[in-house]
């Protein structure tokens, strides 16, 4: 069994490809949860709706998230009543908002609740939210007054559309923000640790920021490979480029393996950046390299199978 | 000023009638929320919704509850998900849950949400819900083994569509089911109290399960006037009838006036009933008839009219 640790998008496309590339049933996903908001009452797990909907085939082709063929009847409906509309909730999307809340509600766990919904959804792969408590990313900006202010993923990500410049990044997480047997369990006993091509600080980090997972993760650096979610100094989707350059590491692969660097013992790198192979090597990192841009079904599965034969030749 | 004691869908068309009669500035409308409930992370307040439904005239006419061109996308799609539906939430209604249980979320009290929302719905009447606590009608009913068991309001009304018979109802507070002050004060200056033509035990009793608004109302005993919801032994609508007579009253008009004998100073007969003028009387009401039957906007608006003039030569 491989853990692939995961953010939204990319990871999604990422389990996507591995999927077909060697079985849902080989693969455990531990999904950051840090991005969660609770809107309107309900509870809303961005990073794990994406791969719901992307590995069930349900996704929004054209954004990478959200369900195809959404309707807005009801934000259209929220925006008339004079709502906050600012985070458009579709739906379809709606009602596994609203079946997670009603678990919740009821007294069932997240972990518990994801792994109803994936099978609604008619996964095969197991998917763990990193923890079943209240951590929470917080982002630090810098407002029109000068001021830094500190506010949540979602107002950073969708309300401001990650423009504003990131001053600094923390995890705020309650007593309950503890990893969870299955987490612990899945990393420990897996193959392999992928850390998927992901936001390192946004998306990966918040996972890493529950101690236990961080330590467990780097006693097994050896057996962890981390796939760069940057390519040519850019971020394939999103704001990690920016965000990785305004915390001083750098918008390039290189930073991205700076970041990893006591998690990661193997470093996918993209050939389109292979002179930054022996930089990446001074960190004590294997490179390997190949096309990590999953533009389509070829080239994800393409992507997840080189992984998998690196994970085999180890 | 003259305040109603309101449930649903009988007294949503008395004060649509009231509004047209007398002008919604000189309505104050105190509603029953001992039938709220929250789903799914959302808060849910029925009566209130019908309210502002009926009188900003978008309530779906065929049923007296819901909104025209009502949409089920969300709830076919929580149904796939295999989600609880037994309580269908139409995609425009679910709108109004967003707002109220992302305000009440933010801190505002149910009275603030309940104004606000009632100006979103361009209404010019305060509605005032009884409590801004967690006040619950609980039905016990008699199960298919023979044993009573304790319901919620809803799960009677709706998923059980009152069919079990009634063993007994009472309201469960809790210690902040105390009344606002905007409601001790609508009735303590009210000019006149009217009991709305509501469900008797289901709809009006929640809301003098207060202690403080059961002992105010009954001190202005003589300013009451009571609208009966049941005509030659039936309720308009629902089970008041049933009810009635389950709990050892009568299911009939002089049933509904020894419900409320204690309350109310004058009692609103319907003109197929007088013959129960002579034992109403006896209970110590002033008794006056008409056509109580709200068919349309003519015999509302005629009932209410009605009433008002009542309370002008008192």
């Amino acid at each position: 069994m491989i853990a692939v640790l995961c953010g939204g998008v990319g990871a999604a496309k990422f389990l996507d490809g591995a999927m077909r590339a060697f079985g849902g049933e080989e693969i455990v996903g531990i999904v950051n949860v840090a991005d969660d908001e609770v809107m309107h009452g309900l509870h809303i797990s961005p990073d794990i709706d994406t791969i719901l909907y992307t590995l069930s085939g349900q996704v929004n082709s054209e954004t990478g998230w959200g369900l195809a063929g959404e309707s807005w009847r009801v934000m259209d409906r929220l925006e008339a009543l004079g709502g906050q509309t600012w985070f458009r909730l579709g739906d379809l999307d709606l009602a596994t908002h609203l079946y997670r809340s009603a678990r919740l509600g009821q007294g069932a766990t997240l972990t518990e609740v994801t792994a109803e919904l994936a099978a609604k959804y008619g996964l095969h792969i197991r998917l763990l939210p990193a923890s079943n408590g209240a951590l929470r990313t917080i982002v630090s900006i810098r407002d029109d007054t000068g001021n830094t202010q500190g506010i949540s993923f979602q107002e950073y990500f969708v309300k401001m559309r990650h423009q504003p410049h990131v001053e600094a990044v923390s995890y705020h997480g309650g007593p309950e923000a503890a990893p969870t047997q299955e987490v612990l369990e899945a990393i420990g006993s897996a193959r392999a640790i992928v850390i998927a091509p992901s936001n390192p600080v946004l998306s990966i980090a918040p996972i890493l920021a529950i101690g236990e997972i961080a330590e467990m993760v780097s006693k097994r650096r050896r057996d962890v490979v981390a796939v760069t979610p940057i390519v040519e100094g850019r971020a394939i989707k999103g704001p990690a480029d920016r965000v990785l350059d305004s915390l001083g590491f750098e918008s390039s692969a290189l930073g991205v393996a700076r970041f990893y660097a006591d998690y990661a013992g193997t470093f996918v790198l993209d050939e389109r950046d292979v002179e930054l192979a022996g930089s990446i090597s001074a960190l004590g990192m294997k490179v390997i390299h190949t096309d990590t841009v999953m533009q389509d079904v070829t080239t994800k599965t393409a992507l997840a199978a080189f992984v998998h034969a690196a994970i085999e030749e180890a």
